[in-house]
């Protein structure tokens, strides 16, 4: 009963298959000059229906660091969700590659993002150069980060409320297949069309092994590129590895099959949670995850009893709905590799436990 | 004609399917806390006989400026030979990483380290608290950037030296297996038990996909090494890839077996050059590693005939061996996949174009 | 009518002096090493009845980023006050000088740190590692943000919280010699009695031209911080001209005196602004800084009219006071060199623009 | 007798009087933006004949800090003289403030650069992006690191080869005023008119308190600069203290008087030692830094009796003139407030412990 994450599942057989080819004989070029590099990024382009800057690594907070030291000064900020990956999630990972810059959050805590949040915020931010941090880039993460999806027009007005004030934009696109198949428009929508600068697209949590694309839409902002790279150890000598995932994952619309699977057993799981007795659904979802109120006691038997499921971060329960003394959030996530089978065995082991 | 590098060459058949079999289905763990991880781990330390922290990147780049971040002061440096990978091959990232520190090369431009030069070099240092950059580590790269390889003893006495100085010590082992396997000799001896207090052990040049293990014989310098491999980007979220490489590599043998193959074809080719005209061997050499002087002419004709080799840093020529104004020094490096056929068509194709 | 900043005071006669004396002749040592700058020091311990390390800067910036890079690690954060001067005006100085370190503010919007918010806060920060930031310290501002005094018992009371969440405190002490000035206390009391580890000590706003003491209570944060200074700049060759500041100001209670002023300027500001129509007072204040609400059009009649102050950052007026449209909160301070004709003279001002 | 080193010297009663004046009363404006650092800066403007961006700082290793940070990116080198005060003796500062960049010196051991020796450093750099450290800066010391001073012809044949590799040119001018007053040339013939493109120009060794100014020539170098300044403590507050030297210190050529001192007396002092036994001169000087080298014994009795001077790093040594066993390399350094009765005294010390 593997919930935790959607990063404890195992990889496509189709992406494996696609490693091992990479890697039976020679490339003749590394640090990702070699053909399979370049396949791999044009399958990227295609699938994004225009022209980008591709640059492959093996982690999401690479992707995302590496991405906003392009994108930022060292005295500048980058403005997000208060859940967000980059401010919670990645140490002080983003003030190490920018070299220095803050990660600043909207206040509210909502799980999702208004142009009316976003612009309040930003005026109210102290702009008294050189003393105050400027802020420089809005990161917005999609599928969100208490498992929503925003809209195509949802998009379009964030990053023009972002634009209006002068930043660019970033798109912390981890679980982003599972974004498209949640709204099934293509992904050129809610990327380039909707005013992203830059999306990091991740394959990791979806079927890949290891496999992050840092897409520039803006080329002027991958200058130097290869240099922040080789710096943060990121340029992999035997760089194929990205590309051969990428090829396979994006082939065929694999990449959204797998992202459907995913969001579709969300579904069957929050329509179970809602017949079960302990636990509640904590908000609205339309991604692969999903968050959820147990009893306490509930929460503690399941996971004794081999449920893998984190309890998150208080602070991502909004004010509306703050939990009871004996409450517990919690957060559940399906992969492409989450069964019926699976959610049967956990709407057992919940009844078994109450 | 693939002689361009070890990390041209594609993956041996026994890390590509231990990949494969990793991710057939899910982990209940991700960021290395999973069972492959630790399996990983335990076979690094059972081949180097200790019982050390073993963590894994997917980078020789990475893992050596992570184990440096782990050994000196943001005020610190890091004394080296004057073509060593740190101070040439991995741009500024040996700063990022420690947060500033220098990186210090021997300055007499020979193929080899002594302790005496060793010794020399450090006593020079300016040492004038806190003006003066603080020497705190020696990094020695065994098999060296010369493509030679340091005796036990050689070791020893380098380390020796480097301690008395107060110096902790960095073994850059991307060629480790290479070393190993030319000196017939077990790994402790060349490491824990000859001074060294951390390893970065390098699979991906010898027949891994990209798999580099930092192996702390000093666990005092691990603490806190998560906190530098997360906020680096280099905490791999499913990161059993890197564990299930180093098992398949290191059972059995199968890293000597590889490095053997790299090592003896590297031999043939050095005799089949001394039967060559138009072409020498810059020095000695004993790993996988060759460093040759070609005609210009001649290197310039083979370039375009296909064979992939690189120029090298013509401060790698060491002054007793200056070249002629019409010579060209280059490096040609075989690996676990040469075979004898490439060699024998490299020399017909320098028949051909003499 | 300078209103704007303490900063933008002269200096005192004996100050200057002592500035002037100190660089007649000739000193045996530079860079902190002679007997001014020991002398200064020892005034420093002496005023705060302790033996403490003592270091001194050019400014009230470096001396915070200084004295918290020695107190957090690069993966670790600082706790503060909202408003606090390492949150909004320090630009990116923090993370730069702790090699990333982030500054995490209390949320709540209020004047006034207790030590249940702080509490509150810092059980919901995340707290997973490797991925969550580290808080490791606290960050006290006294005189405060707001123009308030913390008193004795509020420091303790702050101070244990932080301490039982394995905190160790800064003090961010500015303006410490108007809280002294206010409170009436030993600074004894203020500092090392109530639990701070490190004070920063400023006496550039209160009758010096340039100079700030870094003062460590406890002396093991202070190791290596000579290596800190020098790296960053600020190890001043001829460093005498801070140890004769501190000298004179701290001789005869010559810093209270200053203070005093600066304080019952402020108390007379205060007293005059309750009877003047268009001008209310936007909270209590007990320092030398006083928070005013002005009627929008009257605010800039008085910047024209040459009235030296500073509208204010929106987010410093808490929630409870929120500005009516045609309002604009504004900071006014007085200083050591402030009159009573100066306040009259603004009075009159006002008086005629209404 | 104090040959230290020309920051153990006092102040001119000028400059001191000037900072006195420049604090009796209060400014309109602050960290920067105030009148008397304007004068300040059009003082300078004017001593060099152009229109330049100018920004002052306390400490000259903060001076040349920030200005290479605002000359080469954080992947990026700067080429130097092997004994280089960036290099030797800023700790790693250089690396802090550039956000990793590389100090690279000219490795051959002379006492002054060649445009060969130049031109032949930097082409044997590795270049090999994005691995190799990227040369973007020369730096150039005047007067120079060995007491020598460059003629305007070798400055702008050094200036024109590093600009032919595309490198923009900075010059460390904390002795800048020692090296007009030694060529007795108008100081924009050494500068600008010579290719220099940013000119830290130092006051503190030659008679001010504490001040640095930096020159950009190159105005689009000093976009943002104040960001650099603010984030790195050296925006200071009261920051008229710098304005005020300089106008006093560029007044009626006073630097150049002061300056003249300070070489006439070294000239002085360098006969002296011509006419003693045990000491004799390193090698020829022009400014106001002498070296000498004494016999080891009576280096050590010079020092008990009372005379401030240092030992010297032994690389500074060209190898044309190895010292012998018994012999000690030292730095004497005379200064405006040297006199002739200083020197007299020493060589009466000299002769006393012969």
């Amino acid at each position: 009963m593997i919930f935790g994450s959607d990063n404890q599942a195992g990889a496509s057989d189709k992406v494996l298959a696609s490693i091992t080819e990479a890697y039976r004989g020679s490339a003749h070029d590394a640090y990702g000059a070699d053909s399979i590099t370049a396949a791999g990024a044009a399958a990227v382009c295609e699938a994004l229906d225009t022209d980008a800057e591709v640059f492959f690594v093996s982690s999401g907070t690479a992707a995302n660091m590496l991405a906003l030291s392009a994108m930022v000064d060292p005295w500048g900020g980058v403005v997000c969700h208060h859940q967000a990956h980059i401010l919670l999630d990645e140490s002080t990972g983003p003030a190490l590659f920018t070299g220095g810059a803050a990660v600043l959050p909207v206040p509210e805590r909502e799980v999702r993002l208004t142009p009316a949040q976003l612009d309040d915020m930003i005026t109210r931010l102290p702009s008294d150069a050189p003393h105050n941090v400027k802020a420089q880039a809005f990161s917005l993460t999609q599928a969100n980060e208490c498992g929503q999806v925003y809209s195509v027009d949802e998009i379009r007005a964030l990053n023009e409320t972002a634009k209006s004030h002068g930043l660019s934009v970033h798109m912390d696109g981890a679980r982003f297949a599972n974004a498209v198949a949640a709204l099934d428009v293509h992904p050129s929508e809610l990327t380039w069309k909707a005013g992203v600068d830059v999306l990091c697209l991740g394959a990791s949590k979806n079927g890949a092994v290891a496999a992050e694309a840092i897409v520039f839409f803006d080329s002027t902002l991958a200058k130097d590129f290869e240099y922040r790279m080789k710096r943060t150890g990121h340029l992999t000598s035997k760089a194929r590895l990205y590309g051969a995932q990428f090829s396979a994952w994006l082939d065929s619309d694999h990449w959204l099959e797998l992202g459907r699977n995913a969001n579709e057993m969300a579904n069957t799981l929050r329509s179970t949670i809602g017949e079960l007795d302990g636990v509640r659904l904590a908000w609205d979802c339309q991604s692969n995850e999903t968050f959820v109120v147990f009893d306490k006691a509930l929460f503690a038997s399941l996971l004794d009893a081999g449920v893998s499921m984190y309890d998150w971060y208080p602070n991502a329960m909004p004010p509306s709905g703050e939990l009871a003394e004996d409450e517990q959030l919690a957060r559940m996530v399906t992969s492409f590799a989450t069964t019926g089978d699976d959610i049967h065995a956990f709407a057992e082991c919940v009844a078994a436990h109450r």
